[in-house]
């Protein structure tokens, strides 16, 4: 099972990948798009097109993008929702399935707590994957939410299999 | 000169495409795209494809897409933002170049004042368009987008030949 995981966002949009063998886990890669500098829409397609190309590389089975409700301004709630829209879309056109999680539930899945500080997840990442090097924060963030959809997938599946071996 | 308009909503995006002769403008065709049920991802990858189809159909020379910064809460601004970065990529993987105009601008093009209600600017573009069927007030407000940046277009080459004129 191999996750991408995506931390949206109009300047950098991190991406992780990595990869579970029963209970091992592997990290294949992570890195950070720029859609640099120029219009709106020419940066969207920097992104879509630099993500795709991530997407078609490591041929990812599930995808997790983190659910941002950003308190900020609205006119930076509408960029993060623009660079966001292109995190979804494009592995839903390669067919990919998209988990969506709130940023709590990453730090509950990867450090234990909700309320975590950054630098909680970053060393549980470091941990969890030692030798790697991090593109950036937001690669980072973006391991952490690929590991968050594993954990969660491999929780419904001890629970569906519980759930088989008491019906059987 | 034909251009796309486009009025970008998650579940309904409007669209209108409009051409100008001279001095005279032409309604090619206006409809509104339903992102229908189901997960978020599959909503915008349905809007990206049959935006793209519309685009691809109708083969504008430019795109103007409406700048909203919606004042409701974080998590509606979010939904328009990811709808809204669809609207701007689908033209700009086309290679179109993109104009970007408040509602109000847009009303000031159409009707004449930037507070205009929104059945003024239906009338000025039954007036302009006239037997035109308007799909729906989306698509209304999607050709009115079009008409504003044709109009934003001629004034700057009314601008530009009477700077040469002026030079020469």
């Amino acid at each position: 099972m191999r996750i991408i995981g995506i931390d949206p966002g109009l300047q950098r949009l991190g991406w992780g990948v990595i990869e579970s063998e029963g209970s091992r886990l592997r990290h294949i890669g992570n890195g950070v798009l720029l859609s640099g500098q120029g219009a709106l829409a020419e940066r969207l397609a920097r992104l879509f097109h630099a993500l795709s190309e991530v997407v078609a590389r490591f041929a990812p089975d599930g995808a997790a993008v983190e659910q941002t409700f950003v308190n900020k301004d609205a006119a930076g709630t509408l960029k993060l929702g623009q660079a966001r829209g292109i995190a979804m879309l494009v592995p839903a056109l390669a067919g990919l399935e998209i988990g969506e999680y709130a940023p709590n539930a990453v730090k509950k899945a990867v450090v234990g707590v909700g309320h975590a500080e950054k630098h909680q997840v970053e060393h549980m990442i470091r941990l969890q994957f030692p030798g790697v090097t991090l593109a950036n924060a937001d690669a980072t963030d973006a391991l952490a939410i690929a590991l968050c959809h594993l954990r969660h997938n491999q929780a419904s599946h001890r629970l569906n299999a519980a759930i088989l071996r008491a019906r059987g």
